[in-house]
Parts: structure tokens; sequence; C-alpha cells
């Protein structure tokens, strides 16, 4: 399949003269898909029962007359005004036990069964129209599932429905108060009717109760999204997609996967940056028009692995956002290369958001490849260029990794919840082993703890996973690459308990966690061999190797041949002198990266991109800042 | 009008006995106005209709045969507790939903039609029994609305005017529909009943929506004081007076002003400096017991705006007060100056806050003239020494101004709805312009946007006004003096989207905003001729001559003879020189002041203030810290 | 009495096959005391009215077999989940305006009086069935009373009780107005009936409203402890104990230590360093691992006091916990160290908390002795070594103290409710005065305002103290020692209002505040003398001689022969030399002490203790980083 670009559309938004006008432009601009629809529900059905698909038949008549493709969204991260009458109690409700209003969007809780009944009709009703159209070649779930932290809700609802789960999954309230060790504080309860939601408790609630609420609403989400695929699969043969957003974890993205043909995310790399805590003030002002060189690359690889193999960039940052707390500009040649480095690690397709910046409403000061008065914006002619450049590169292909990072929603709900110190974050230690991988050169996979595959890798990181599933577990024994694991993995059961033998138990490596502490900030621990330990570390015990040690003599790293164990957090000089320790001993070869320069390895191609501001040249390639090069290997 | 002195009281806290005394050493000290009963509702009718004015009758009584001038307050700003067992609802609500309890002041929604009779009815008895009392020679009404945020309430009673307000403004559903945007998210309305306010969405509201709710806020306001004037003008000639406070701009001044005779505000200089924003770490230091140097001024400017040249300090900073989140002593001689000040700047009374301090309740910490044993505060003296000086000073007279800025209140709601970078502030940025200005020793008009007339002036500046209204647009056709615009102006409809053409669309300067970016305080651009633009920018395209640029090359400064646009927001450093610029292109002379004086020229003097805490020369005058020196011209 | 340590112990978390086991380990570590039961009550009472004592006999019997003393705790902090059916209001309110839920501790009002019956009904039971057990040889009330922030409540039971507590204290409504000064902004009430909690006040309320509040709440726990010591006496001659936490002063400890035998605490000095806002970012680092040097002895003088003379650690850190913002692992032999520092501060006994760390629940990040695997952890050993040096040490003994601090929970109150300047705080004022005297050598005594005996004293210290107690100024009259007060004393009658003559009133001192002023972190004013003061500057007047004054000129110290006042907040510098002036003044010898140690002296030795992570000699004594030194007198 050849890689493609696209573009995301409101036919709705403008006036059906400019329809033609528009898709006209865009198949000019060399654009292939373009998503619409996922926000049209008051004009399809302005009042309820009363609907109107004539304008929506025309708008994919005309773009698909212009020679693209539709992806249809579900409009149902948009419910009229007119369903709260008919089902007024199925807003959400925060954690401080406000209920969230209309007036913007998402403003449904994923428990209340009316309104999955009436997203089944909606969906029932699009799937019968459009399901065999020949231009709707892709279909969308929702929106952004999650957006605005929507999918921990403390309605009445969700009580309702957290009874039912826990009922069925502990079965009586005596193994659910073992489960939980209910006997600490007199928690017990008698019967599920008795459980609340773990929400404004007098203190913090038992890590348990929080952890079930926690898997409770990730299956809620994936139920509600299922409900729709299932609908979708009666009666289309199309992919069916969801677009899911960077750095979000609060229901598990490979769940929700499983019952998708191909996964996709939205890419806005300027805002991700300037909103991530992990990132450094220095690095958030020498990337402020690039975004972070690694964070991108790092959700291609988790969505590669969420769509098995198939992915898109369903919403790609065109130039300045509206939702930041600092909108700069992207330097220019980033709405090229943030396309590059996706097609280089795989994407089958990139759609720019959106077609025409719209004049009003909540995304007004949101940069479309138009502007407002119809005149090009600076993407626009970027978008050219890569759709020009496409045509001489071969079919969507995915380079082979040697490395792999074991990935884990449930790990991120339980440190979330239990940090121990006030700034640990499970996706900024995983994001931590990936960077120093990724300045090494490697390729890398991303793989889901519940459902790994590890003997084609010859290294595999473990950092952070609260529970070693059974199945991890056995593939471990039998793998023959190295592993590197910790800090902080295996330490609880699947109930939020300390296991006993104590952790990590990992086979082969005579280690075990007597006791951990966090640090602040400003007291980080040095190593012997240079860099520190930040936010935490681990006494271990044991006769495995010390390979490293804390200045204190603690042991830092243990291990022997091929089963490795990293007693704390390492900075950036500890994980990359740790993490090419590990590759060398994987047999993997790195590179040495300036600062700003990436690389990615195709099946055919090694491409390079620059993420600084001043020109670099590196192995050959003259790179502008912004740039990108490749070569055929 | 001889400038005068003035002072507030309440004899409602003090025994019987103390009235005449307490008169006669105001009288002593050179007062001659003396504020009281805004706050005295509870003694005027301790039950429903229980009503006792005897009291009030001998106070005023007291206090005029001392030959002091009464102002009267309406006490319609601390209604008695009896009020909310006739009025439940009453009470404001908060963003999150909360109601805002009885216990200190400002206890009622301005949208609550039943506590509008209960000040109706007030304010007639009032007005009668005083309206043609000797002593009274002015009335305050209510006392600083919108104090503690009070102005915009989400209750219920709000709601429902709200809804009202919205079918008046737009008559229809689908019109409002329109106007706002709402096709975006399905956010549609059928009817008027089915629009919520704008609190507590799942994430924003619309800006339309959130603008409306702003504009119908300011109109409550608006319209319950209008309530009461009209009530005062039926029983009385002496002119009506409210206390506006200091950079609060949640209602529209201009709007209330207009219904009044003479315009007041509350100067507190050093609890203002403390809690201001946008006034760097080093100022707040260097002029901890001065206050800002300009921003009374600005405050001058702007009340003598509103009140249509007639204009008062009714509450006036003689301490430390309570209210701060630190409060410092003023330097000794500051209460002489900001006197001095306000009297440069045309005010024709400044009464101090207040004259003995309680000792008991919320403002006990708050010093007075005298302290609560009765003995003189430092105050005293200062205040007796202006008094003395303003014998021998001419008649309230107001310097003429070449410059004039455009101030609006609707802009500073718009950028706080769609602040687009985070610290983004109008006032602010209003502020900094006039600070500009003044450090160059200009006299300087405040002029509002919606009732403008600037023909008179050789430069008018209009920084981030919202939208540019049909008259202020005519003028500027014809204006033959320079106009310095931007960044941010005229970049809205009213109804708050972008309009096409793209902005500013100034008469006769070919310039357009293509993109904006928002910049994090530590990434300022820097601008080729010195200094920087921080926190906003704009991509200006067009042929009108770029005069400055950015390092990058965007143009930073366009324009030609008289019309000039800023593509950003100048550090003190640009604007200095920008509107250095202006002013030798309008013929505006300046002068080069040291950072710690100020002048002021009045039609016979000018004025020298030295805000610093250091002896300085300048122009002859030997200021001493704190110190005031005038010469006649 | 022999000094003793002791453990808390959680039969009901274990099998009871490993009960014999942990006694008997117990008791070959040397521990005497074990405190069992204060969470059991699920497990005493699993359903309403079906009791189960048995296990709990069966766990007294053996630990009491293998020779341990039980302290018994009554279970009333922990209710069970049954209790709420039958007690839905039993909830307490958050400040907000939310109930506070079940699903972890302290789910209960003060105020609700079915909850209080309910809680008598169970001590009842208890007491008749434990209290002449001959192996519960003591008992401690509930557990931490006001942890989580429950001592104060804004329920409707709180309410209620509230205006009943009004009633009693004012009489009548009018003699209420006439006490908090109601006339201010109309808050006159009617009847107590109308009075509400004072939350949710538009702006502050009265700081009389809130002090009536803070003291109403303070009693409901008096009143609350006293129920279960009232019924405990009925059925035991065992002391009876409450363990308070440190820096917590929501309730009036000497009120509640009234009703008590014994005071003790629980010490967590790691915690209470991170958590500390008054501690240097410098110390927090230096001390990361030790905890404060000063902090752990002011608390153990102030719970000697609270206990009048018999107090004990109940809870003793053992290393890392789990509630601080980090949490790290002490220095190796902190345990030992805290544990020596406390008994020679006179504790007759001190706890570790916990046996065995708990794999599940809320704490399961909290260390114990043992490991969650039973193997020993650190502090095991440093217990056994604690217990084996007490052996060869004479009995429980305090010593004698020439220098007094007066403590005082109302001030606290008083100053969090009307702090003036933001980061006012009475702990860390009193602290900053105790650090002083302490780095100065002195053993100090802590003393109650409200039931002072200062006679015995050289030096009495009264910083903050907002009213001076007529039985104290009685005292103060006769003194022959030292008198060092300030700044904020005296400065507020019981009412909350200023006090004329202006405070402070002082015996034999002619000195009176004029006006204070509150500066913020980077304003200090400094001393001539050295040093500064902070925060807080008061201008004093009056024939005093100034000993010492602000660079400004302002007097910084005023006093004669004994009595004298300091009028700021000084730093360290300041204090140091201000209180080396009182001592030399009152004949007391002082140390010059390195930074990390400090000394405490008993009837018969003088203890040395190094706080800091190097060795050091100080006075013949070689102290490991972390080690303790003694010698006899
Ligand atoms: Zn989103
Ligand atoms: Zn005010
Ligand atoms: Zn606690």
């Amino acid at each position: 399949m050849k890689r493609a670009l696209g573009v995301c559309y409101y036919p709705e938004h403008w006036p059906e003269e400019k329809w033609a006008e528009d898709a006209a432009l865009m198949a000019r601009t060399g654009l292939v898909w373009v998503r619409i629809g996922e926000f049209a529900w008051s004009r399809l059905e302005p009042q309820p029962g009363q609907l109107d698909f004539a304008w929506l038949d025309r708008a994919i008549e005309t773009l698909g007359a212009a020679g693209l493709k539709v992806v249809l969204g579900t409009p149902t991260a948009t419910p009229p005004r007119w369903m709260l009458d008919q089902h007024p109690d199925m807003l959400a409700v925060d954690r401080e036990g406000r209920t969230r209003k209309f007036g913007s969007r998402r403003h449904y809780c994923f428990s209340h069964i009316g309104y999955r009944k009436a997203c089944a009709r909606i969906v029932t009703l699009l799937a019968e129209r459009y399901g065999r159209n020949r231009h709707v070649a892709a279909w969308q779930t929702d929106n952004e599932y999650g957006c605005h932290d929507t999918v921990i809700s403390y309605s009445d609802a969700a009580r309702a429905e957290f009874r039912n789960w826990l009922a069925q999954r502990y079965q009586s309230p005596q193994a659910l108060n073992r489960a939980w060790g209910n006997v600490f504080w007199s928690m017990d309860y008698e019967s599920f009717e008795q459980i609340d939601l773990p929400n404004l408790t007098v203190c913090e609630a038992n890590p348990a109760h929080e952890m079930a609420f926690r898997r409770f609403s990730s299956d809620q989400v994936v139920s509600f999204n299922r409900l729709q695929t299932e609908i979708l699969r009666r009666h289309t043969d199309a992919p069916i997609i969801h677009n899911y957003m960077s750095r979000y974890t609060d229901f598990d993205h490979f769940d929700v996967g499983a019952d998708l043909d191909i996964a996709s995310w939205d890419s806005y790399p300027l805002g991700h940056l300037i909103t991530r805590t992990d990132a450094s003030e220095e690095d958030k002002k020498h990337y402020l028009r690039q975004g972070d060189p690694d964070n991108q690359a790092f959700h291609h690889d988790l969505y590669r692995a969420v769509g098995k193999g198939r992915w898109w960039i369903m919403e790609q940052q065109p130039g300045p956002v509206n939702w930041a707390d600092y909108n700069p500009a992207p330097l220019p040649g980033m709405a090229r290369l943030w396309a590059w480095e996706a097609f280089a690690h795989g994407a089958e397709a990139v759609c720019y958001f959106r077609w025409r910046q719209a004049p009003f409403a909540q995304e007004q000061m949101h940069a479309g490849l138009l502007r407002p008065d119809s005149e090009p914006a600076p993407a626009l002619a970027e978008a050219a260029q890569v759709a020009q450049e496409l045509a001489d590169m071969p079919e969507v292909e995915t380079g082979k990794a040697d490395a792999a990072i074991i990935f884990d929603y449930p790990s991120a709900w339980a440190w979330s919840i239990q940090p121990q110190g006030k700034d640990f974050d499970y996706v900024a230690l995983v994001f931590a082993y990936y960077r120093a991988m990724r300045q090494l050169g490697l390729n890398i996979d991303i793989v889901p703890a519940s459902d790994p595959d590890i003997a084609r890798y010859k290294l595999v990181a473990i950092p952070g996973l609260m529970t070693v599933p059974e199945r991890l577990s056995a593939q471990l024994e039998r793998f023959e690459g190295v592993v590197l694991a910790g800090p902080r993995t295996g330490c609880k059961t699947e109930e939020f308990s300390i296991p006993v033998p104590l952790p990590p138990a990992l086979p082969g490596l005579d280690t075990r966690v007597a006791y951990v502490e966090s640090l602040p900030p400003d007291a980080p621990v040095a190593l012997e061999a240079g860099g520190h330990f930040m936010s935490w570390r681990e006494k271990l015990e044991g006769s495995a190797e010390a390979l490293e040690r804390c200045s204190d003599g603690w042991p830092a790293l243990v291990g022997s041949g091929r089963m490795f164990y990293v007693g704390g957090w390492g900075d950036r000089v500890a994980l990359s002198r740790i993490v090419g320790m590990a590759c060398r001993r994987a047999g993997i070869e790195t590179l040495n990266l300036p600062r700003d320069v990436r690389v990615r390895t195709t099946a055919t191609h090694r491409f390079y991109f620059n993420y600084g501001g001043e020109q670099i040249a590196f192995a050959g390639n003259d790179l502008a800042p912004g740039g990108v090069g490749w070569e055929r290997l």
C-alpha cells in the first residue's frame, strides 16, 4: 500500500458552494484521505428522530468525485443538546462531585446505559447508509476517547456499573475484602451495594480500591467502543480506526485496539512538549518550535503496536494551535519533517488537522492548511512537497527493531495511584529508556505486557512494570536476548499488594528489593560510574553481582550474562551508559548521534531528521534546520 | 471649585459621645468631605420594616455642624441577615457551583429581582429623607461593585435573566447559533431555555457563549446601579458617585459611569503593586513602600474619562492595610505624595480611608488617620500638610494631553476568555503603553473605544482592542494625528469570530495578520533595533513598510506617515523606542526621566514626584524620598 | 520506672499462627510494650451488635504470655461501613461543602450525637471486658485526633452544635454582636439560629466568628475524648493515653491532655522535615535522612507539658514511610538516635510503628521493624541495641530546665485566621525561639499560656501570644527571671479585637505597638547589630529603652533589667544574639554548638546527638554520623 496524506474537513462548517472547490484543492495538493463527520450529530439529527443525511450524502459524493477517500467518523463525542432532555443523568461527574455540563464536547459518562443505546442507534443508521458507500474507505469511532479527562467519571451511572463489575470480578464481598486487604482500617464490606467510588474519601482510598476503579473505567471505554465496532462490522468491510491521544493512559489502548483494524493518533508536537512535565526547561526552550525529538517517535512505535502493525496519524499539527499554555509557530519545514518521521516509522497515512481554520467557536485559533480567508497557510506547501516526495518512495514498510520496551497501561494507573515520590510518572520512566535507546540510533518496538512476543528481539527493557504477567514470565524464562528490568518492576500483585517473595523475582537473578526510597529533585544520589539516580532508589539484596554502585555503596545495577536489574531511576548520563552496556551485551550496534539528530531505518532506507534550529552535517547528510534526509540502504 | 480632602467615617462604630470630637478634629485637620452610611443597613433597619434613621439624622447634623460636607452611601452592599429569610435564593453562586454565604459583604446576585426591589425601597427611603438635607452634598451608590469577584454569578437568578438577555439580543435561537458558530461540536440550541451558564462545561465553552455571558453580567451591574441613580435623582440635585476599584474589569465602568455625575476610585498603591501579576519582582521590591509610579496615574486618567472629567479618590490608603499578601508600611510622605498625584491629574477630592482604625471585625488591621486608641497615625499630619498646601493652589483644573490611549472593557473580557498564551492580560498590555508614554513625561488621556473623540490628540495608541467599532473607525479615517495600533487590535468581530478580511484592517494600512504565536516567558524574540517581543507575536503580511524587524526577519513594526501597527508585545526597551518614534512623528516633546521621577502638568503648574527611596535632584527640584515638588508654568 | 521500648501491632492482619512467633521475637528484641486494637472495629463487630471479642482475647493472651504489656486502643477512628447505614449524616464536611466519604479512616464528625453514642457503647464493651485484664497495662483513646484535617467540619451536625455552643458562651445574640463587632458590614444577628458556619462567605468571615468556630471545634474534640476517658476510668486503673501528631494545632492539646494520664506523640522525623514550610531548602537537603535536629526535641518538650510530666512516643518512624511528598530512607543509626533523644527528654516509652510492614492497603509502603517477608528491616537491630543500652541506664528522669517558652493553641488559630502577612505561622515563630535556645545548649520547658507556672524559670519567652491571660499576667508581675516577649504578643483580646491601651501592655515596660507591617520574603529589614527582621515588624513607641534598632531607626528590641520586647520576627542571626543576651541577663550558661550537634541534660547524664552526615568530635565525644553519646554528670 502506498503511503498517503490526508486532512480533516468539516463540510457542515462551510457553504455548500465551497465544497467542490475545497475538494479540488485537496486533490491538487496531493491529499488522498479526508476525515469528516465526527462532530456533526446536531446537523444529522437536529431534533430527536428528525434525520437529515442528505447533506452528508452530497458532501461524500463531492469529495469522492474529486478522487478523495473518506474516513467517516461516528458523531458520538458530541451528542446534541436535546439528548440531555432524554437522559439528564448521562453527564459525567468529576472527582470533586461536580456534574460536567453541556456546552463543549464529550459530555457523556461511558457507563450510562441510555446514552449507549442512543449511540448504537445513530451508528447503526450511519453504518446502514454508508457502510457500502464506495467513497467511504475507513471509519473512525467517536473521537479521542478520554480527551478532557472524560474516562473517569464519578456519576451515579458509573457507581452502579462499578458495583456490577466488582461483583463479576470478585463474586463475593468477602473475596473482595481479602483481595484488597480491607481488614486494614476496618474497611470491610458486607455487600457490593456498600461500595462507593473512591473519590472524596477522608484520606486516600485503598490503592486496591482505586486500581479496581481504574480497571473498570478502562473496561467501560473498551465496551463502549466495541458496541460501535460490532455494529459497523455488520455493514462494512472498511477498516475501523480510533484516533488516540498522546501520553494519555486513562484507558488501555491495547484493549481498545483489539477491536480495531488500524490505530491512529493525534500528533501535536509543540503543545505536547510545552505541557509535558518530564521535559527540562532547557529542552522546552531549545525545541520550542520543533517539538521533542523523541516523543513523536515513541508514540509512532506505541500505536504501531496498538494497531498490530497498521497505524496512522489522524491529526497532524500544521501550525500554531490553541490549547497549550503557549502556542508558538513551528519552524518552517516541521509540517514536512513530522510527516516523514511518521512514514519512516511505518505510518500508512498522515492527515493534517484541519483543512481551513474555522473563524468561530472553540478552535478558532487552531491553524489549518488554509487560513480563515481561504488563503494558503504555510503548511499547505509543505504538505504538497511531502505528497510529491511520497511518489518516489516504496510502499508502506516498517523497519525491523532489535530492541523492545514493554509498555503497560495498568502500570501507569498503579504509579499514579501510588507514586510514593511526588513526581514518579510511569510514562516518563518508560520514555527515559526509550530516549536512551533512540539517542543510540536504535529502531525500537513497543510491546504490550499483556500480549508480549519477545523472542524476536535481542534486547528487552522492562522498566516499572507493576506485575509481570504469567505469559511474559514464561517468555523471559526462555528468552535468549538481554533483559534490562527495573526500577519498580514486578513489585505488586494484580490486587496491589507487595508480593512475597519480594520483587523483582526475575528468572535466574538472585536479587530482592529490601526497601525503596523516593528522593526530592535536589537530592539525587551519585553513581560511582557517573550520572545519578533521581527520584527513586531501591535497596537491593541477594547474590546477583553488582555491576554498578551508588556512591554510598548500594548496588545500582545487578545482573549477569543476560538478565539485569536497575535499582533506581537513572538520569540521562546513567541510562545512556546502562542501555549502551545492554546493547553491547546483546550485540546491537549503536550510533553516536548529535543532540538534535535522529535516525530511523526502514527495510529500504535510512532517514535522518534534524530537530535543531541550526544546519547540521551528519553521516554525509547536510540537514537544514527542521530538515529531513534519507538514503537507500 | 477648590480641591478638597475628605475621609471615610462610620459613626455607627463609635459611641455617640465621640462624634462631635471626631468631627472637630476632622475640620481642624482641614478635611472637607466625610463619607458615611454605606455599610449601615442593619442599624438603619434592624428588623424588616423597623426603621431607625434617628441616629443617622444626628450623625449628619453633628458632622455638618462642624462644617463638613457629607457623602451619603446607599447601604445595598451589605443587606442584613434577615433579608436572606425573605430571599433565600438571592446569594451569588461561584464558578464551581458553590453558593456564596452570608457573613461578610456583597452577598447578593445582581440578577435577583427580589433583592433589587428591596434595594429600591431602602434607597427611596434614604433619598426621601436626606435628598434635600443641606449637609448631604453628594451620594455614593452601593460600594465597590464587583469587589470579591461578585459581578459574575452562576445562580439560578442569573441563568433566568441571562436567557432573557439572550432572547432580547438574538431574537431567535437560530440567529444565536449562527452568531456563535454552534455548528462546531454540535452545540446548536433549539430554544433559549436550553442555554445554560458557561461554567463547568467538559472543556472550555464556546468563547462567544462566554463573551455573551460577560456582556450580560456587566449589563446587570449597569441596570442595578441605574435603579438607584434614577431614584436618587428624583429626590436630590447632589452629584451621584460610585467608588470603583483599580484594575477591575468585570463590568464596563464607562457604562456605569454614564449614569453618574462623578467617578471615584479607591486607591491602595501598596497592595495593588504586591498583587499585580505584571509587575516585575524587582519593581515590587524597589517600590514596596511607595507603590508603582505609574499605576495610580493610569487610574486617575481612566476615571477622569469614566467621570467625563469629574473624578475623586473616594478611598486613599493612609498606612498599612490588611488585605494584600504582605502589608508593608508606606514610606513617610506617601500619604501626601499620593494625594498630590491625584490633584495634579484633576481630582476634585481625595478622601482617606478611614478616620479611625476599627479594632474589631474584618478590617481591624487596616490603618486609619487615627489609631484604635484615637491617637494620630502618621498619615494625619501628612493630610493636614496637604490641606495647608491646597490653600495656596488654584481651583480644580486638568492638564491638556496630546496623547491618548483607547481603553475598552469588552477587550479585557475577550482576552481573559481567550488569552491564547497563558499570561496574556489586556490591562497589562494597555498599561505597558501607558507606562512608556508616562516615562517620556507625557500627559495622557484614556479614551473609551465605545465613545471616542480623538480629533483633539496628536497621538492615539490602540493596543489589543478586540473590535474597532464603527464610530472609532470613522474617526480614524479622518484623524490627522499619529495612530499606534496593535498587537491584537481589531482581530475579532463583536461575536468573537475572526473577521475576514483578516485584521487589523486599519484605514490606509495594507497589512494583515496571517497568524499569531504566543511565547513562554523564557522565549522572547529579539528585535533588530533592540529589546524584545515577549508573550505575543504576529506574522504580518502586506505592502506596508516594515520599519522594524524581528531577528528572524518577521516585520515587527509596519506603517507609514501616520498609521502604525506593532506586531507583538514589546518589552520596556522596545516600547519606549516605538512610542518615542510615534511622539516624534506626532510632534510631541518628550522628557528623559530618571527611573523614580514622574511629572504631570496642569494648566498652571508642573508637578514632580519622587517615587524612589533616595533623594533626587531633577530639573532644578530637590526631591526627598517620597517627595513632591511643583513649579508654576 | 524503667524506660522502655515498644511496638505497634495488628494481630487482625496476620494469621493467628504467627502471633506467638511475633510475640517471642518482640520480647527477644527487648520490646516491652505492644499497642493493638485501634483500627479493629470491623473485626470486633462485623455486623451491628454481632460482637466477636474472642480473637482479641487470644491475641492479648498470646502477647501477655510472652511477657509483653498491652496498650489497647479504642477503635473509634475507624467505624465499620454499617455504621453509615445507621447514621448517614455522621460524615464530616469539608470547607468547600463536600461530604467526606467512607473508604479510609476518621470518617466521622466530632459533633454527631448518634456517633458519639455508638462510640460510648463500643468503649464501654471494651472497658468492661479488658479493664481489669492483667496484660492490658495502658489504654489509647481513638487515634491521632485531627489526622487528615478532621477536626474542623462544616456538617449540619457541626452547625447545630456550634449554635448551642454560641448560645452557652454569649447568652444573647446582642452580646455576641457586641463581642464580635458585627456592626461592621451589617453582620448583626437577631437569633443564634441565624448563625452559619464561617465557610464559603463572599470574602473572609469576621475573624471573631472564625475564632469562635475554632474554639468550638477544639472543644468538640475535648468532649469526644472525655466521653471515652470517663467510661474507661469506671473500669480500669491503667493509664489513659492519646497519640497526638506533630505540628498539629487544630485542637487544644492541653485541654485534651487534662483528661489523660500520659501524653504521647507520633514521631516521623523525615516526613515532618519535608512537609514543613518553615524549614529552608538547604536544611531539608542537609537533614534529608536525619530529620530536623530541633523538631523532635520541641515536641518532646511540648508533650511532656501536655502530659504534665508523663509522656511517650507512641509511633516512632523506623524506616521510609509512605505519606510525605518524598520518602527517603533514614541514615543508619537514626532509629536509635531518635529513641535516645526521646529518652533524654524524659520519655517513658518509645514504640516503633509498626511491627511488620503490611503488604496491602494504604500503608503498604510504610516500613516496619520487619519486612513484608518477615525478615528483619534495618531498624530491628537498632531497636535491639537501644533495648540493651537502656538496661544500664537509670530510671525515667527529666532534666531541669532554666528556660521556658509559652505555647498556646488559640494563638495558632488566631494567626492562621489573620496572618496579616501571607506566611505568618505561629508554630514556626515559637519554633524559631526554641531553636535559638537549643542551639545555645539549653534544656527547655514548654509551658501552656492557660496554666502557666513560671516562677521556677530564669528565662521565659512569650512570642506571638494572642492574649496574655490574667493568671499569666499576674505571674509576670511577680516574676524574678527574664521575660522575652514579642512580636505580636498580647495584641488581641479573647474576642479578636485590638485592645486599648495598645499592646503589648506588659508590666513595667512602657512600649506600645503603634502599627505593624508584614514583609515579603525578599524584603527583610536589616538590624543594626546584624541579622534581619523577616516577614513581620512593629513600630514601637514609648519610653522603654531601645537596645537594638533597625537600619531605618525603628526600635527592634526594647526593654530593661528583666522585661524585653522584640518588635519583629528575627532571623537566625538576630534571634541567636537576642536570646543569648537574654540568657546572659538571666544568668544561664550557654554552649557554642556545631551546626549538627545537640545536647540534652538529665538529672544524671548529658547526651550528645550528631544530626549530621559526617563524623564530629565535640566536648570529648567522637560522634559518628547519626551517632549518640552520653556522659555521667
Ligand atoms: Zn483533543
Ligand atoms: Zn474592596
Ligand atoms: Zn496520621
